[in-house]
């Protein structure tokens, strides 16, 4: 059993980026499930030990929790090819992480677990009307992917980095959530890069 | 003339984070002013020429452009002591800085935005109807951002580091968004711990 322990709910995105960042570097994961949609982050238990934020992924680190998918990315990855040392190659990547939790999460992601997980006639008003701006907002998020992508076989440098894993893990799903991959060539062909890369794993869903 | 070049609007906390970041450092900046609410930042040469997102900050570095203000402060901040060595402590960091991005900055200051540079008479239905909910948010990142500063000093470790800028930014202005600091003693005393640092700069506003 690793002394890092993965607390998830398999059919996240942000817990995959976990598991494919330890899968691509080798590193053994002890997994934690928890179902999200039966309220188990929110449990008294969870919120005094694991995360008050009531959120999962959270990394277990001996007896340190480390809440926040990117950092916990970040924490496996420091020192391997997946975090660059060049200065501004480093800063590239966590400007792709930063990118992926404002502009492409909240809108990529969420379409998918309304749509999926929840279902469109169980959605609140309020979900509802949110629906064409986060349609829009995620549609920008792919399309500036792809225009990058179109120029560079990967985010930042040569070759995969954090910044490819963080975008993979709900962009690879997409059409969970009504988007369209035809729309963006490049971005296809990126994430065929990324499901060749060895030591690869697939999102359990 | 620094060969940094800030890109920014002086009244975006985002932007401040990059200037409170070099002035704590001691590193010099060339400044460029947009007027966001005059749409500076959609304009055709901006686009193609400092980020394809339309947004603000973008840190240009020579001939390279590092948009997103937690990863420019990053690109500033890599080697001193606002970054730490250690592995946990550096995740740590991002970690809190990936929750200012996610669960502070679209509530705290995108309401501070609404209600003090919009002003609430004019905003849109669509605005009037998430108030509520991103109120709540907010207040739930302030109340997690107290509990820990009630136990601690500082985000992470014995001294300020990124983790502290990337929340002093929108936190010291809250009240413009109608959040009160009263609600948040320690978060309060952190405020005053910040504005202390040697080399901090105030916010134009």
């Amino acid at each position: 059993m690793s002394d890092l322990i993965l607390h998830q709910d398999p059919r996240s995105g942000n817990c995959y980026k976990i598991a494919l960042t330890a899968a691509l570097l080798g590193i053994p994961l002890t997994i934690r499930d928890y179902d999200i949609m039966k309220g188990e982050t929110r449990t008294p238990d969870f919120l005094a030990d694991v995360n008050g934020n009531g959120r999962i992924p959270v990394l277990q680190i001996g007896d340190k929790f480390l809440p926040e998918s990117n950092a916990a990315c970040w924490y496996l990855a420091q020192g391997s090819p997946l975090v660059p040392d060049d200065r501004f190659q480093q800063a590239d990547v966590l400007r792709w992480m930063f990118f992926e939790q404002y502009n492409h999460e909240p809108n990529v992601a969420t379409l998918r677990f309304w749509l999926r997980f929840i279902g469109q006639d169980k959605l609140s008003d309020a979900q509802q009307a949110q629906i064409p701006a986060k349609r829009a907002a995620g549609d920008a998020a792919l399309k500036l992917m792809d225009g990058h992508l179109a120029r560079n076989d990967w985010f930042v440098g040569e070759g995969a980095t954090l910044a490819d894993i963080a975008l993979f893990a709900y962009t690879h799903v997409c059409e969970q959530g009504s988007f369209a991959l035809d729309d963006y060539p490049a971005v296809r062909r990126w994430l065929a890069r990324m499901a060749a890369q060895p030591g690869f794993v697939a999102m359990e869903q």
